[in-house]
């Protein structure tokens, strides 16, 4: 029941900095959000730090999750998983009007300079998607699909970054074209010794 | 002295959003940094946000008068122009210790749900930077320096949101990395026609 509770503060609040971000939203917001009483806040959290932090694994195992049914499917090329897990992300966005972006992203830009505790959450966040991509680079590049000098974690990790930066762009743009260059511009690259 | 009390309050403010974000920033305390007297904010700008739009273009006058120079010296062959750019920004990235990051980048990312005034001044911003890439790589084009089957729209589109994103991560890791594989993965994609 406690955990219940907890979780029920830490999914309401995850919602609502997903679209306002950490700083701008409100532990009575988040409370109200959540159906939990007032002042129960710091029964579950010793802070608001330590709610944020709590925040942010909820949304790696969320990502994790949607991500990992897409890439692990070995009956498919893994250029194509890649593929279809940018054209996850897209769709995604397009149901979302083109808001939010990516929460990882999100508080890695707002928090990044206020707070080392979250900003070393946060790279472990991006370290475990830039090695996911990297297995899914690696397994291309055994199987001859992309192009053998590439050097894939460095790729991968430049994949993750600049989706970071494509979906900024979508925010201020709302539209889809960020997301498709980006798409493109990697896939494309990957023929090519690129990093 | 109107115009100067105005810019004295607009150069504290920028100073601050760019490292804490717009929605951190109070107003109190941009007036305080300005030394400028409490209850004088109204008399310049209509609220707030008609104040962060006035950030918005000294932020983006300050950028294209650090760029300028770098862009315009044509003695020099574009791609160097280019990279020298990346060198500049780096330059001034590590001289800060690796934050604040970009203040287009941080607010499209801040603000791209939240105003759409400021997501409309942003995405002017950004199209005079891109603007200002996608010249440099005209030129190279024309010299025969890059490959000829680039779009250079597309690529300076690129280049700018993927450098948004290598800031974002260089928030979090607090170093140079990010930087240096953003200027290497655009500058090799430069001989393929990625995008």
């Amino acid at each position: 029941m406690k955990q219940d509770t907890k979780q029920k503060i830490i999914q309401a609040g995850a919602k609502i900095i997903h679209r306002k971000g950490y700083n701008h939203t409100g532990i009575q917001e988040v409370l109200k959000a959540a159906g939990v009483p007032k002042g129960s806040f710091y029964f579950y959290f010793n802070n608001k730090e330590d709610f944020g932090l709590h925040v942010i694994d909820f949304f790696n195992n969320m990502l994790l999750g949607m991500v990992e049914p897409v890439i692990s499917d070995k009956n498919i090329s893994p250029v194509r998983r890649l593929e279809n897990l940018f054209d996850l992300f897209i769709e995604i966005f397009q149901t979302l009007d083109y808001t939010c972006g990516c929460p990882i992203g999100n508080l890695s830009q707002e928090m990044g300079d206020l707070s080392p505790a979250f900003s070393a959450k946060l790279t472990d966040a991006v370290k475990l998607m830039v090695e996911m991509y990297k297995d899914i680079l690696d397994e291309a590049k055994d199987q001859n699909l992309i192009n053998k000098h590439i050097t894939t974690k460095e790729t991968a990790d430049f994949i993750v970054s600049s989706w970071h930066g494509a979906l900024i762009r979508m925010k201020i743009v709302k539209g889809i074209k960020p997301l498709e260059l980006h798409k493109r511009f990697i896939l494309n690259s990957l023929q090519y010794p690129a990093a």
